[in-house]
């Protein structure tokens, strides 16, 4: 199997979609992030990558607090807007028909419209190029309840939008189960 | 729409599922990991979050250096087992047949049969708790041909796996076409 050299670019598949939100000057902005994921276990962090001339980055200067959003697939025209659009220019939040909401930290609008929401607490910021990368403590989690069975996150009612990046750009659903994590290795671990 | 407060937990959907490589004490290791993603753009960075205790850092920390090499569908149970089995009491090159090779960097060893992957100079490296945040210049990218059509990736063929984290914990493929980026929210875009 020949390898192709492509030189340095962008090429990690998939990537989640994810809506951060920060209060600019005090009224909420959301924008659509593909760079982001979990950065620690104990204590529970995130991080997110945020190109600097963004308008969401403001608030997240202005207020040290942000954000995580999940949209599932029904509103993909939605995550896809806030990544178009411009909180300087225009309401997203009025666009969408986002209903937004506070939580502990006063300071991190969360989307109510997103099954999952995480509030973060900026510990580390990275400024590494076009990107700041945030590392965020994640303060709380709220998830809505129709998602929930018996206190947990449902997997059959899982939808979160997969985004396969550059050059690619398309947003896709979950696809078809392909095994249980440290389960289904078991079978390799079983032969050594 | 009822929000529940689950507390402070790593709830982000989806994830993606890597292979981090790493030479430690000369000889390549391969560990699984989910909190991976892009990091920045212009130069193009990824960050990865590896676990203290971890075999593979000890070969990051040695070098300087590290791989993120993708695995698809087709090797879902190999991506698990590197998940399971630690490099410092068994040999999971061996156990999975991997094809190792070297890139420019000359100690970030890679998989042939993954059909992406990335080598990476560490530029930092955060300590958060549990886990440390490596953020690697991506210095190439090498793509099995076979992915390619007209030296681009074809989409046709994209079969990363998909991670659905904590307390699902199960590998899923890509599912079906949900919208092209930049294109499906000027729907909203234009109403404004």
């Amino acid at each position: 199997m020949a390898k192709v050299q492509m030189g340095p670019r962008t090429s990690i598949y998939p990537m989640p979609t994810l809506l951060v939100g920060a209060n600019v000057d005090g009224k909420p902005n959301f924008m659509t992030v593909a760079w982001g994921n979990i950065a620690n276990a104990e204590p529970p962090m995130a991080a997110v990558a945020i190109r600097g001339n963004r308008y969401t980055r403001l608030g997240i200067e202005q207020n040290k607090t942000f954000s995580i959003n999940i949209p599932f697939a029904d509103l993909v025209k939605e995550a896809d807007y806030c990544g178009i659009a411009s909180g300087a220019k225009v309401d997203k939040v009025r666009n969408c028909h986002f209903t937004v909401f506070y939580g502990k930290l006063g300071t991190a609008p969360m989307i109510e419209q997103c099954p999952i929401n995480l509030e973060c607490s900026v510990q580390h910021s990275l400024k590494l190029g076009s990107h700041t990368l945030y590392v965020g403590l994640i303060e709380e989690v709220h998830i809505s309840s129709e998602y929930l069975s018996e206190g947990k996150v449902d997997p059959d009612k899982m939808n979160p939008i997969v985004y396969l990046g550059d050059p690619l750009r398309q947003y896709h659903a979950v696809g078809k189960l392909q095994g249980k994590a440290f389960t289904i290795g078991l079978k390799i671990k079983g032969k050594e």
